[in-house]
């Protein structure tokens, strides 16, 4: 068998490091760049001591030389960088499989809004295929270009998406509640990450406009089949180092209860590698997800309210970004969905 | 200046624990007993060795005894348990003031649905006061029978009673998403309270029917004047020792906004000196609060769905229970309401 | 290819669901039972949610009938009842490898002395081989009883074993320093193991007389040819889940320093795929290893005073307990080592 | 009673900021400058959100205007910075308590050779008194230049010293392991300090040559009566926010074991309220002591190997600083020595 020649461009963060973790025991990908310009030179195993037996070098970023070296690329930069180097990738016969921000939004209006930044490449727009293998996997199958979703829509989407395309609960009044822990920040080096800041503590942060609020409308409103659908999105910090529990309140239509809402999700996701859907009324914990590319999803209902309680967890790091990259990559290869995921 | 002697009965908990910093240092209060039928014989420094100086002896708890020794008696004892401390102690012309659930609720009925128990001594309930010091100083500066709030609800309460008594939101759409450190489960040696079952965790728990919910219900239907408000509430458990962060959504009347509601909240507790208001869009954070008895709150708007986001953040065992307990005291005893607190 | 049928007996705790977690995706091995008492009739997946998929369920503990369905017995027990369940396993012609204390030390005398009751089973002491692969690989491979080593002495015999062995260092004056994340107390249900009691905390324990320290001491004595090794030990508890960290000191002969002494573990475990020998100079972190079956192992040398300073690190649970076990099982297979480990 | 006007000297890392929890309610000081290049202008409430409350603005650190507000000024500044704005201060009559390690070493060789950098004011090293108070009370009461202990220092010196100078013990093999929180590399932003890189994590660093190892051998060779005392010491980080436990390992001299230890200690630290002699075989634990100014010593001794096993806690940033800083100024300005600090 001939591996699938991959390259990380922007390895040096952690979602760089988790897609090594993963690529490094993949039976059908064979890694064969990692580019960082701070780390130009010295080896993956230098820069990430987990795998200090990885003897590859980094590299500078170059699409040239990426393109003589790998069929599929993983974009693990900074939004605006990853559109840049998208199109000489795709340009060249590279597949891109993109794990920042740039091609997750249809309309470049909200990304510029939401990004303060004009959409840096938005004839590439149309080629992007969102990575939710659960729910575009055909898409993907035959994608060049795929925009991975963010870490909390990942875990929020899955289960809310469902929902609502079933009819089981209101479009309106949707409030999407999430936990994260701090490597969903990116290895970045500033005062509110260090650990006496986020150790013994907890804080919510960007509630009214994060980054990840549109991308979660965009989907949810696909998925239910509206023109928009408006949410409040809540995210806060906490102290673990992977893993985010989203608690997502919804109304329920006449008939839904706990016990349906599970039926729905479960027939949504028969036969789905990673989505785990519980028993009515147990709930999600991010311990039972970390270091797996699992979503786990459970549903409680207060009959009071109408509220229909959904709680789903996954690792950020892996089925919110590079397990899901590679799970992505799967489809698009034509390999089963889960190879070197489990 | 002559000293209240003071009792701790059921001193053998995290509140207890909590009571004996507090207590041990206060100006004006003598600590003359501490009752433990589990450590009774041992010093409350053997037990608890970071006051491994005080050499107090827990004692069986027997009112009698407790009557000699203490004009106030705290309780922090289970629920059930501590009414049936309370009525000798009473009797004896002891001053009680209970951490436990038992004089939370107005309601009986209320308190046997959610306890899953009849009350344990309705007669008493008329004499309680709800020991929230900053909406009931009045009542319980002459109170003989003081009901010290929960945790979580002391969290909640404080910034949803004052924006609710000021009509700024709705009665109805409240949402109060809750967030405790691990001492508020107790010293309960139970398998969920492991540390490497919480550690790397983050999980939600009792969704639908809490205990401290109908007290959080109680308190916003009076701040309101309404005859009921019913509410989600949804406390989750987060790998931190001690700390309560509430995230409470309110549908906003017109007119409200992050501004407006900061500027109600200065002003129902201008001059309180355990309730701090952030400025409009700044946000609660634990760490700011451990080991102290503030409350911090901060306010933000969403005017896309015109929720108002309310961030609020205690310690769990200081204003969430041992704290405000103190605060109960002083206000009880004539004393400044911060003796002791500082 | 067949697979290996295999049992985990006593898979109820943290290093039974290690063996879970690792035999699950072995591709040579089929877990075809495990046993609790506490938890028969349940399935593992049910137990341990990580695993909810697993619908393998808890058997009573049965030599007949473990027999019936495994030829390889994992036994995760109790040091005492370990010895109990492997003579009528053994009797049965299934291997048995041990994870428990009850066939580590060679002494019976030693056994009683620690572990305050007779040996349980002297007869059977004889074909036990000690389950250190980078040391005894070849009685491994023949054996039919292995006793896996503790956690603490994996990661110090694997450093100080080849440094004795190479008479680089003296057999006095040794001394190890270990940090043990909390998961290495199993999971009893015990107060000083709850969250609270553990989280802001560091403390050292037995600092005279650990279980682990005659084990220790008897391979250190085999390594060096020495009638005897005596050394102190010094365990503390951390707040990590997983992960230990040993400090040796050892008293360097002339002409040992950083250098010399990593050659020498260089070439002690040249080709073995779970020892990583640092630079001279860099030293282990236990976030390097954990979850992996890796020992990482650094050295320094302090010239004033003589003594190199040898840092080791492992997984408590994997390299420390499961991870090692199955890597015997491996060797005695036949396999290559690092099947089902990576 | 008038009060002590004292200024804290770049006040903007976490020893600036416990001095400020300190001071901001110790009744016989009142903070009346904080000072910080980075901060000028903000509160320190603003930039410490604990103190919110706290409206005293940073300044500029200029002598000219310390020596204008205060009688006292604590020196929170980096090594060689604090050399310099000691001459000044002292020059205009403003005494120092210096946190830096400026002036805690007696022979500026030393100095130069572990900070790389010569001493920036040896003429001022005559006047400066070591502010371990516990040790040096008498000079401290008079001295204008208190050069604080370093946070490792304070929990080895307290016992080692006592025991050296009693002779229980060798001035040879002397072993100290230290394991520290987060919070003891200071308010760095540097990548080995985020969360991420901390928690679930243990690692030595700098086990040949740390900053504070002369200063230890420094004292105990006062302790002991001798020219040198040479120490091997071990630093580890550990995932906590504050506390640092040392283990310390010395050679027993005849007749002693952990009964004479602890009467030793016992002896020498009778009445002084921040040491806690724990019972023979007690060990000590952060736990304890964390916000708090007390050290915690436990002594255990085995009898194989003659060694005497000491385990000491404090919390690095009160004990291990600010609090022996200010302990130190109780005693300079003749108050009670736990003024404040309980």
């Amino acid at each position: 068998m001939t591996r699938t020649r991959v390259a990380i461009v922007g390895a040096s963060g952690y979602a760089g490091e988790e897609l090594l973790r993963i690529l490094l025991r993949h039976p059908a990908a064979e890694l064969t760049a990692v580019t960082s310009r701070q780390y130009a030179g010295q080896t993956a195993g230098a820069v990430f001591p987990r795998y200090r037996e990885c003897r590859l070098p980094f590299i500078n970023p170059d699409p040239e030389q990426i393109a003589a070296l790998a069929e599929v690329a993983f974009l693990a930069l900074p939004h605006g960088l990853a559109a840049e180097f998208a199109a000489p990738l795709l340009a060249r016969g590279v597949k891109v499989i993109d794990i920042s921000a740039d091609f997750r939004l249809r309309d470049t209006e909200v990304y510029a809004r939401y990004y303060k930044t004009p959409h840096p490449a938005p004839d590439l727009l149309r080629r992007a295929v969102y990575g939710l293998p659960e729910r575009y996997a055909d898409a993907i199958r035959t994608a060049d270009l795929i925009a991975c979703p963010g870490c909390y829509p990942t875990s929020i989407i899955l289960p809310a998406a469902a929902l609502l395309g079933a009819k089981l609960v209101e479009t309106t009044g949707i409030e999407a509640i999430s936990l994260s822990g701090v490597s969903g920040a990116g290895r970045k080096v500033e005062l509110p990450y260090l650990f006496p800041e986020c150790n013994e503590s907890v804080r919510p942060y960007a509630v009214t406009g994060h980054r990840h609020l549109p991308e979660i409308e965009q989907e949810l409103a696909a998925a239910a089949g509206a023109d928009a659908v408006v949410i409040n999105f809540i995210p806060h910090l906490i102290p673990v180092n992977r893993g985010i529990h989203s608690t997502i309140l919804l109304q329920a239509r006449p008939g839904t209860n706990a016990g349906t809402a599970v039926d729905c999700l479960r027939a949504a996701y028969d036969g789905k590698p990673f989505v785990r859907i519980l028993d009515p009324g147990e709930l999600a914990d991010t311990k039972h997800v970390t270091m797996t590319n699992m979503c786990e999803i459970g549903c409680a209902f207060d009959a009071r309210t109408g509220r229909l309680i959904v709680s789903s967890a996954i690792d950020n790091l892996t089925k919110g970004a590079s397990g899901q990259a590679v799970q992505c990559l799967n489809l698009n290869q034509g390999l089963p969905e889960d190879t070197g995921l489990n």
